[in-house]
């Protein structure tokens, strides 16, 4: 018999042999049918791979990225067969399972594909599924793999068999269709219930300009038809949400491809409201006792050869600037760490001093594939809501509280209700990865765990997820419309402080190292901006609105008036618009609530007369008639409710 | 007989061969004692050189920048002749006058010269003024000049002569020194009458680090003894100013060799006087209308191809930063206007859209040779107060008068009260180096020189000082101890509008060329503190001070009564630190004062009695008791007064 232990380390005893499905059996019918993939002693295995001696299991569900993974990697060989079937003669790359779904490169070899086919393939892969065949993994020698995959002229398949090693490749079948595979998959194809093929795309055989050009084809599936249905009207949702849109049409930011891709221009009203989230969390943070620093966007790149960052990010981002003369080096900064440690060092400190807590709203620059930029999300330079706390190790728990009332503050102000957290602890199996002491590690995670309860926060907690140098605790924000968006992250240092050297007198006398803590709530402020649009649909909180409300006359015969009450406004730090075109006051109204304008204050014979407004409220309607002044303070109230909670 | 024109058009007869000096006595004998040099026709000339033709004439007294620059230049030969003969064998290198002096870099060949030697140089070369040698011009032949310069063993000469074209090579000689000179000089050494060597430094023979290391040797010299004791005092006095130190004792700033010379990092103290600035100018441009913007550090290589900023920064300043794949170049950016052109064409523009004002605090970076760079004065990075308005060519005038009306308001509230004001023009004579139109010329210098004029400004008008691009006006001012600084600039740009082809549809339906002016009152946020810290020895207005009071408790038993008056003052926005050290009260205002704290507040037994403090105004003493609150309101109100005007 052998020895089967659970996540909650009960144990259970199987004969040799048994799969993870027939252990799931073994405890309901119900999780036999629910579940897609598991872990076996940390490894991905298919849950009808059998299991010949003790093992720590891990099973894993739809709800769960791994069982996800699975079922959307056998869908993508799913996606191949339909296509063999279809398209006779066509080449095979790679086909992985990705965030959203699946995709397959080919080399069509001859055949076309466009968009008009993709009923035919979808309706070919729901055939075949209903078919219910299994999917067989088998290991195969190199030779016989490099011949299988030869007699069919695969020359993709194998190119990457040639730089295998031979005993570990293994083949997963099902039907007429094998392909080159780690696995894991599900044990039939009988779960994938709606498919939906999404788009094509061009995408060179890995990735080489020189190679030649692929057909990527996206698809994505569900076990269920109804989630299929609820997705797409997502994908509509998420379509109209699209910051890049929105953010074109509140004249927000934009791109030139003469400055450079992923490089963005703040416009006049996505810089001031870039300004208005900055001086929101420079004023929470100066609550908290946080410094502001102002550091160089480059630094002489010895820095980043002490600090590590060189090693990690030097080969593949923006390369070194030389100087014309004197023979220096420098990197566009890729992290601000490195600057504050020196600002750390730049005179001695005590344990008086602690804890340091150097904030910096500092723009950093990392290169990425022209393919990978999107919009503010993805981008080559973004600024970073940077905070390094440099601290005793004693003092760790007590800063996690503290940074943790920042971001829930943030997230009450800007209407992030649904949020999730994970505690990333290092594997106590595999300690060598992880450098620092155990006591400190220790110290370290359970400050973490003790803080989160503290807070009442549910958070999950995943072992070996930590960072090499420290544990750390993410926030994901949950959007309007159900996705997920890594924001906020708290994590603890012991490697930057060792490799500075940074030290303080304690109150022994002697000299000690003190812990950092990394802590950025937004992240960055593009990144932040982005899903604040598409959580909000661009419907901004009326506290950092660009245009909170839009002063519309009746007719041209009260333009003046309007300019006056617009001014009136902007002097009481009302931002206000005037909206003095030609046209009627239906339309003006309708450009208006276009134009996402929390407020429109119509104007006309009486208003005038009586130093008034009709306010109309977006989504609302009509608020009726009050002074300029009167309006002036119920939204200036509006906004310090929303920000002085 | 020939003509003379002078700078006011009228006019002369002379013989030919008259010399300025003898035109200078023609008119009055002052005026012949106090010219130094002169131009001719443009050309630099020697006072005592003949003119043999019509000519339009210029006479420099010491007092402008042309005169001092002959007098040093004499004097850099009067320090050669004395090295001479104090150190025979001694080589000369290269010896220019300079803004404050001049130097000679000199081959001692065996000698040693050290500061103990300057006693005896200073007399020597009085020694040898006194003797009233005359300064004689001739021209050479490079043959006679190389033979010459070679049988005296003068290498670094002779490199010299062989690099120059035959015909234009010219020597001076006073009693038995002769130099290889351009010119021009002073008739004879008698004006020499103060000498005052100031240090010594090593210097490579022509600034290359492969070559052989010469000695350079500072000096100022002064035409009156009591001129050289005031320079010696102001010296004397700059030293305390020095904003290196200063800012090291304020804790504003740091320069660190691992992040790179000449990249200043802003310590807390630093960067929230330095946001307090930003602050200040950001809401005067609010209100005159500027639209802040924010734009990446980088810009695609070939942005600053089309800007003309490669051509001039190129090859001089930061490399370009490759990508790591798709073999894309970059820039850091010398310069916010490309950034900001690009802004302009991110939407067609209306004459409605003008001006438009898009303003940045932006950071740019060029390249200085290590030992060029001096604290926050000379830096690789700097962040420009810059902004960009885009106009039509008859709002210039207008825009003009704005742009003065914030610098006058700047200089105001920092107490700049002695400023002086230079508007370049073209040199109508040379029209080809400039490009736009006649027209446009016209336009833009008639109307900056309306604007000064209408604001009363007695702005000096230099022909042939404007950009190639056009005319602009530049502030400079005097600080505290009579050193001109160049600050702001206001700057027409009829280059930029063209190489982007910028466009907006006028009120007749046509595309016109905008105008953009150039504009920083600061010029940089580091030089402008530096300045600012050098005018005010460090004592910084109230509104931006640092630390605007000290708590001081006379014992440690008042320690928590003086936290919770920091604590109430810094609620109320008075920013308040507790001086708790365990020290006599005396030597706690002593300390305090030595730290330039504006305010120290005094609390005891009677004081925490009654929520009081016991006031102290640096460098005017007791100012009584007052509540808490009293004095918040005190000092708040005078910083406002400061600020609001």
């Amino acid at each position: 018999m052998i020895t089967i232990t659970f996540p909650d380390k009960s144990t259970r005893q199987y004969e040799p042999g048994t799969t993870p499905l027939q252990i799931a059996e073994s405890i309901s019918t119900r999780l036999a049918q629910d579940i897609l993939a598991a872990t076996v002693n940390g490894a991905e295995w298919d849950i009808s791979r059998p299991i010949t001696e003790d093992a720590e299991i891990k099973l894993f569900k739809w709800d769960d990225a791994e069982g996800k993974h699975a079922f959307w990697h056998s869908s993508a060989h799913l996606l191949a067969e339909a296509l063999q079937e279809l398209y006779p003669g066509v080449k095979f790359g790679i086909g992985p399972a990705i965030e959203n779904g699946f995709y397959y490169d080919i080399d069509p070899n001859g055949n076309t594909i466009t968009s008009a086919d993709f009923p035919a393939i979808e309706a070919k892969m729901i055939e075949l599924a209903q078919k219910k065949e299994s999917i067989v993994r088998a290991d195969i020698s190199k030779d016989d793999a490099l011949k299988m995959f030869g007699d069919r002229g695969e020359e993709y398949k194998c190119e990457l068999i040639s730089e295998l090693e031979d005993g570990h490749i293994t083949t997963y079948t099902q039907g007429a269709f094998t392909d080159l595979c780690r696995g894991p998959h599900l044990p039939t194809t009988a779960p994938i219930k709606a498919v939906k093929i999404l788009s094509l795309a061009g995408a060179y055989w890995r990735g080489d300009e020189k190679r030649n050009q692929l057909v990527r084809v996206y698809g994505i599936t569900f076990p269920k038809k109804k989630m299929l249905d609820e997705y797409l009207v997502m994908l509509e949702e998420a379509k109209k949400r699209d910051h890049r849109k929105i953010g074109k049409e509140m004249e927000l930011f934009a791109f030139s491809p003469n400055v450079g891709a992923g490089l963005p221009l703040w416009l006049p009203k996505g810089a001031a409201l870039r300004d208005r989230l900055e001086q929101f969390l420079r004023k929470i943070q100066k609550r908290y006792g946080y410094l502001q620093v102002i550091t160089p966007h480059i630094g002489n790149k010895n820095l980043y050869v002490t600090s590590g960052h060189y090693a990690k990010y030097g080969k593949d981002s923006f390369q070194p600037i030389h100087t014309p003369e004197e023979g220096e080096e420098y990197l566009l900064k890729p992290m601000n760490c490195p600057h504050h440690c020196e600002i750390y060092r730049s005179s001695p400190r005590s344990y008086r001093d602690l804890p340091l807590r150097l904030a910096e709203f500092g723009t950093v620059y990392r290169y990425e594939q022209s393919g990978e930029l999107h919009g503010l999300t993805r981008v080559r330079g973004f600024t970073q809501d940077d905070a390094h706390i440099f601290c005793a190790p004693d003092q760790i728990k007590d800063e996690f509280l503290k940074v943790m009332d920042i971001i829930f503050y943030i997230f009450k102000a800007l209407k992030f209700d649904n949020f999730e957290a994970q505690i990333s602890l290092r594997d106590p199996n595999n300690k060598e990865k992880y450098i620092g002491s155990d006591e400190n590690w220790h110290l370290a995670e359970n400050a973490i765990i003790e803080a989160c309860a503290e807070k009442g926060l549910n958070a999950r907690t995943e072992l070996g997820e930590a960072a090499f140098y420290g544990p750390k605790l993410d926030f994901m924000v949950k959007d309007a419309i159900g996705r997920r968006w890594q924001l906020g992250t708290i994590q603890v240092d012991y490697n930057l402080p060792e490799r500075f050297q940074l030290e303080f007198t304690g109150a022994d006398n002697q000299k000690h190292r003190p812990v950092m803590i990394h802590r950025a709530p937004f992240g960055s402020l593009e990144r932040f901006v982005a899903v604040l649009l598409e959580h909000t649909a661009g419907k901004l909180p009326l506290w950092l609105v660009p245009d909170q409300c839009a002063v519309l006359p009746i007719s041209e015969k009260f333009n003046d008036y309007a300019r006056r009450v617009a001014a009136e406004l902007n002097e009481a730090d009302v931002r206000a618009i005037v909206d003095d075109r030609n046209e009627k006051i239906g339309k003006k109204i309708r450009d208006n609530e276009l134009k996402r304008i929390p407020y429109m204050l119509i104007v006309g014979e009486k208003e005038a007369q009586n130093d008034e407004v009709s306010v109309r409220k977006q989504g609302e309607g009509d608020k009726g008639t009050m002074k300029i002044t009167t309006f002036a303070k119920y939204l200036t109230d509006e906004v310090s409710s929303m920000i002085n909670q």
